[in-house]
């Protein structure tokens, strides 16, 4: 980790140096994305958004800042880390640190009994950055919640088949969905001998366990926070534990968790999810997983966090997929927080942390060439050999373009043909209409197709079809 | 504009009072957008976006904000709108204030030196907000952008042909494109005895013209600007003149501005443009308009505006249309002031600001009842009439989403039928599925025609064929 901060400090040093008398660079933890990146994205989001629209969801948009004190209170500890706006005079206001917190803000306000609706967004934490990692300062979330007051774990197990058809359609290799509940970890506390006062703080430190080893937590517990080491120890033992109904069985006979109420409630929940993506069709990527706690307060019931595992189909160089790319849970007391009656409206949603999705898609692309990856969806270069037929290229262009067809000519008087072709081949484009003197004469251009390199004579009247029967070919054969 | 602000005043004082304990509101001159206004969105967003990529723009996408030095120094007066972020330690930020400076900063941080470029984001001005108008602290631009170095007046044309596309194809009634360039301001500033010191300021005089009578201005620049009133006067005179290539030939043989170098060039370029928007088939909607100035420092060639000017074709009580909904210009100084050396990278572009372009939208269908916008793409509930068919409709929603089919199911275990069919009629849900034990028992659904209320026994195996049928029927007769 030392190593990785050396490297981005001496990597800002550098690009600060090269801007000469003023810093030319993006604020730390930020970054452009260029179209290369862009079509990666582009196509991210668009499985994502696909998703989301097949489970009926609605999309709204919210400000990205919030009044400060919309953000305050919601976050733990790690409301250090929110961006605050200048006191420019009027209002305080921050950066969002999530969707979640806005989007309760958004249903209080409207007085929203039941929404599903997705938001796809850019959100903001002043963290240490680790840009390598795909950890930044400024990223964006995909999240999808369901409001409403319904029957128990209906929506819930809905959201982890959400996660699951996005994982695997983004193809990522294999993934591990990890579930578990407030409740019966709560429950766990409580029967391991937990003084009440340190649950949330010792759920911190369980929250620790995707990265850390058992011991180093344990010490925390212990020497941290002042907890027993028996109770550690049998903490220590629930931990361990991950399955499916046979896990369930096993925590349904524990005396010492069963006689807390609130975890056999728990239990009976995540049987009933459990049951339901059974149904759903997602229970082999599923695993209740004890381990599981995350850290943000809100939460009520259901947790959930998606690991990528990785697997043979990844490539040797490939950047490490192991780590956490969703996350979510349910939150029934969120919204109430906002309501001036505190009416409550019980929600659950997950979040999908599309930059490390990004990072592997990026140089996956990047190793195989770029193939497949076009910048710009250009059908027709408009290009000519001969001099002076800058007008005519321009009148065949306001044709194409009036025709519906994505065109593209140089901004050159009299430009190359060498040009004309290599910009063609370098970006995809897979057809050139060739203006010049003797065809115009004959009243037509010539088609060139940019992959065989043949070269057919057109009327004009006839132009706009033969283009658009050659495209429909070419998409056809997927070279467009 | 008094009472505007009481209204909007008032209003934010109710949303406060609501709130009780706290102010549950948005941040001041933002909003939220619902379900609705963002299928509008996207709808308008698609129509631009098909526009950028038909001429063979890439995209790229840059940071919320920029480091403060970045920004500074762009704006001219206007630089005092900007958005600072708190000093948390670390680096000095704001928000940006445009696309237009992170895109000149992000060419010469990668040392590019040609690149056709969209970006569509939000921009954020500490302005006083006129939300009825369409006027926000946080909104959005649509840019576009070509940067090279080009022969004359040939990327400058494709900017104009843009903006024809896109305020054409989105239906807002009639409008017209002013073009002006700089060289000619000045030039005319110079002809009629403006000392060179004053041209900037009295260019932001005449950029007033838009929306304030001649006298005002006249008096801004004698009174407040200390102008002489003779040469305000001569001012006045060619402010006035608009027109294609009769006033070009006007200006051509006005001895006073033909004398001024810059003035002439101008003019050529201007001849040039006017003829290349012939060839593209906009010239129609183009006015070479003198009064037009654009307040922004950076501008030194071509600048445009394009202005709604309302028709017969609008509404009663729709909101008044005209008003500025593009502009932009050349500025071949901006990429130089981010680069070490000072290389210049000579850039064109528009910017298409479309708040006010969605209020127009989203009153003339609020007008329409709302009607043929759709907020969910839901093609398929999952339906039951009958009691303990939860497990069953979870089934049949994984076989349908397996399939691709956008489905729903209501998350109750006996959900009434009839609250299953009033949600598939006012979301426009064009199938149910309908399963019951009768079907069950046989071996099968039914089907059932949200318009025609039909219903169909169709056998398990037979669905996801008969459903795919019958939704390519929808769509074709435009039900979907």
């Amino acid at each position: 980790e030392d190593a990785e901060k050396l490297l981005e400090s001496k990597k800002q040093a550098d690009d600060g140096q090269s801007g000469g008398q003023f810093v030319l660079k993006c604020a730390k933890g930020t970054r452009d994305y260029d179209p290369f990146q862009m079509a990666i994205r582009e196509g991210v989001f668009s499985v994502i958004i696909s998703c989301f629209k097949r489970h009926g969801a609605v999309s709204i948009s919210t400000p990205v800042f919030e009044l400060k004190e919309t953000l305050l209170g919601k976050y733990g500890e790690d409301q250090k880390l929110i961006y605050d706006l200048a006191d420019q005079g009027g209002e305080l206001l921050s950066l969002r640190y999530d969707l979640t917190v806005p989007f309760a803000r958004y249903v209080a306000m409207n007085k929203i009994k039941t929404i599903k609706r997705y938001h796809i967004d850019r959100v903001y934490r002043r963290d240490q950055p680790r840009m390598t990692l795909g950890r930044y300062r400024e990223f964006y979330q995909c999240d999808f919640d369901i409001a409403g007051e319904y029957d128990p774990m209906i929506p819930d197990a809905e959201c982890v088949r959400i996660v699951y058809e996005i994982l695997s359609q983004l193809d990522l290799g294999s993934f591990i969905i990890k579930v578990n509940h407030r409740n019966v970890l709560d429950g766990m506390f409580e029967a391991c001998g937990v003084p009440p006062e340190k649950f949330r703080s010792i759920c911190s430190s369980v929250d620790k366990l995707d990265k850390t080893e058992w011991e180093e937590v344990k010490k925390e517990m212990v020497e941290g926070k002042g907890l027993e080491e028996a109770v550690a120890d049998k903490i220590g033992e629930y931990v361990k534990l991950s399955g499916h109904f046979e896990l369930l069985e096993k925590l349904m006979s524990d005396m010492g968790l069963t006689a807390v109420a609130s975890a056999r409630a728990g239990l009976e929940d995540m049987k009933l999810l459990l049951h339901y993506c059974e149904l759903f069709g997602v229970l082999d990527k599923v695993s209740f997983d004890l381990s599981l706690a995350r850290g943000l307060d809100y939460y009520t019931g259901v947790i959930y966090e998606a690991i990528l595992t990785g697997d043979a189909t990844m490539k040797d160089g490939e950047v490490p997929a192991v780590g956490s790319v969703a996350g979510g849970g349910r939150y029934d007391g969120l919204v109430g927080m906002f309501d001036p009656k505190g009416q409550h409206v019980p929600c659950v949603g997950v979040s999908i942390g599309i930059e490390r999705v990004f990072s592997i898609l990026e140089s996956r692309a990047k190793e195989a060439g770029g193939k497949g990856i076009r910048t710009v969806e250009t059908q027709v270069m408009v290009a000519s050999g001969q001099k002076n037929l800058l007008e005519q290229r321009m009148k065949v262009c306001t044709l194409l373009w009036n025709a519906g067809i994505k065109t593209e000519m140089l901004y050159k008087r009299n430009p190359k043909l060498l040009n004309q072709f290599q910009y063609s081949e370098r970006e995809g484009v897979p057809l050139l209409v060739i203006v010049g003197e003797e065809e115009t004469v004959k009243g037509g251009v010539k088609i060139r197709d940019t992959h065989t390199r043949e070269e057919d004579f057109v009327e004009m009247a006839a132009l706009v079809p033969e283009l658009n029967k050659r495209l429909a070919e070419c998409q056809h054969s997927e070279r467009v």
